[in-house]
């Protein structure tokens, strides 16, 4: 049998620096005899400034060949002046779009070590361990008509979203599988009190129900979910939710567990042929322009999403397990990247050994 | 000169019940010889039952002839089941549309006295006061085409955001205008990474900000506005923001503060005839139905909403400075309904009674 593998688009910013991280792991499991066959490209701004677009068309086919994707990270204001159509976020849109990751998983976990590192009071993150599932490859990010037009004397912005059943349908089934193997509570947000998507999506969300009757299904609108997600988070297990609600959602869930450059997600498709499912792994944060190249960067998140990669295409959940407890193994220690800095009696370490210490770890 | 007139639409949920503290406030003022024209009537849920329209047509009519508009609270799940063209929220969003509320005033502020009842930490909040301006009458709220449609074998939901250039100019005008009497900082949030609604946005609030030299305008993009709001709220003065992200940012935001019972907001179209802005006021807070008819809702955000209505539409800004600082000493004195329970020697009391000690402060 020939070696899984796995492509690596280490993107702007930061992305490269901490996916250099993620290498040294994937080299020690190398050494241990689980060999990844890794090719790496361009992605975002680094692709474009090498070709004059965010993802070729050679990246996307590779990317649909591999047994999965590992992403860095898109973007910075080096190209905000770029034309819509070529902005480095649309390397990322496209590959998952083609690749038709429809669900993107976020946990949103606060690592007790690093619980100070939190706004919110240390009792109401301790703990925290919420997975929330956001619809990816639909709604308002990708539906038609779209574009800026001329209409009387002036401009018009125009985005649509727009939900089938059967996007619908999938996305709350992936939802529902975990929260299975979770603690059986499910929640859903959307705005059916003012969007008639929302209202086909609290319909067939409650549908799919009917498969799961285990699961405790509850409907919030999403500014609720926003509030009770700022106020008492662990009063939630799995949420599901659309393409736009889930960026906001889960980017402020990540933020309140303090532990934003520690969270990896994963975008999962369809079976391939191999019975993987079609993946791509990343960081929940950005490319951090402000402090790329400085060795500042976390690259826990990155590394992170690697083992999440074990877990979910490759079948390797028991060393994903271990990669995990190195990293909390780690921040025991008191090792901490300068993300992580203000506790009393911490080392602050380097982009590289942080990465150092975890492959020590393991 | 004729008195002043206010349509009072206490609506459900503690609508009813919040309303009636806000009329002893207006007696109050009346007692001193700032008399009110008041009417009352019915929206949402309440409309509904009464006439099968969550909002009649000669109420509509009334709202565009007042100076102002008062409104409790919409919605309810005994509605949930009610047809999407009549549920209670149709009643609101109707008012919204037809009276052309373009800026909605929502102040994210931090009461000294409840600094502790936020999940976030007294540092993060205390003195906290940021005002949250968001486009309400445009949008994906009210954009066609939309609804559920038929498409092959399944449905399809479909909802339109689009924002003209002159819909974006005149909210972000008022949001600069603001910015100019507060600390003259203004970020405008959006997804211009995404969206085409957002490229334009972000232009366009760009051009308007050349008029405004002396703001220091930044742009965010709406999922790290919600995590930065979540980290650092005090980093922002006045935010500028679309319907829907900011329905969702201006909760969190409420939430946060730990005053959520205690927020007002303004709804402020075009100048009338008279001069006075088009206007309504209502708290963030919903109905509560959970907690409705039995005495426990706090009624000072519908009183500071009133407070609102004296300083944006009668200018009458002593008065309502007034009634706010008789909120903060009833505060300070240890006066708290259930909502605000938690804290050692704090007297619990009814709406009713809550209504009482704000009069005898005043
Ligand atoms: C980079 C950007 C296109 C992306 C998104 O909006 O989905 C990011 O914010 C994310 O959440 O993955
Ligand atoms: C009640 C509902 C229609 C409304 C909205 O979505 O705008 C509410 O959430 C608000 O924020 O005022």
């Amino acid at each position: 049998m020939s070696n899984p593998s796995l492509l690596i688009l280490p993107g702007d910013g930061i992305g490269p620096e901490v996916m250099a991280e993620v290498r040294k792991v994937i080299d020690w499991f190398g050494t241990r005899g689980l060999t990844f066959d890794v090719s790496e490209d361009l992605v975002g701004g680094a692709a474009y400034d090498a070709h004059g677009t965010p993802l070729t068309d050679a990246t996307m086919a590779k990317a649909q060949e591999v047994d999965a994707v590992l992403l860095g990270a898109v973007g910075g204001p080096k190209y905000d002046v770029l034309d819509f159509s070529v902005k480095p976020e649309r390397g990322l849109l496209r590959l998952r779009k083609e690749m038709d990751l429809y669900a993107n998983l976020r946990p949103a976990q606060c690592f007790d070590a690093l619980a100070d590192f939190s706004s919110l009071k240390k009792d109401v993150v301790a703990g925290l361990d919420i997975m929330i599932v956001r619809e990816l490859t639909s709604g308002i990010y990708f539906g038609e008509p779209r574009g800026i037009i001329e209409e009387g004397n002036e401009r018009v912005g125009i985005n649509t979203q727009r939900y089938t059943e059967s996007e619908i349908d999938r996305v709350a089934r992936s939802a529902f599988e975990l929260a299975m193997r979770r603690n059986k509570k499910l929640c859903s947000m959307e705005k059916a009190n003012v969007m008639e998507s929302g209202v086909l999506w609290r319909e067939v969300v409650t549908e799919v129900g009917k498969d799961y009757p285990e699961v405790a299904l509850s409907h919030m609108y999403a500014d609720a979910g926003a509030m009770q997600l700022c106020r008492w988070p662990k009063q939630f297990d799995v949420i599901v939710t659309d393409n736009l609600f889930g960026d906001l959602l889960s980017d402020a869930a990540a933020m309140l567990t303090g532990s934003l450059g520690m969270l990896p997600s994963a975008s999962l498709g369809a079976p391939m042929a191999n019975g993987r499912p079609k993946a791509l792994y990343e960081p929940v944060h950005g490319s951090a322009p402000d402090i790329a190249g400085q060795g500042k960067a976390n690259p826990i998140a990155c590394i992170l999403s690697f083992a999440m990669a074990l877990r979910y295409s490759f079948d390797q959940g028991d060393e994903a397990t271990r990669v995990e407890k190195a990293v909390e193994k780690v921040l025991a220690d008191g090792v901490r990247t300068a993300d992580l800095l203000g506790e009393e009696g911490v080392t602050p370490v380097s982009t590289s050994e942080m990465g150092d210490a975890i492959v020590k770890a393991l």
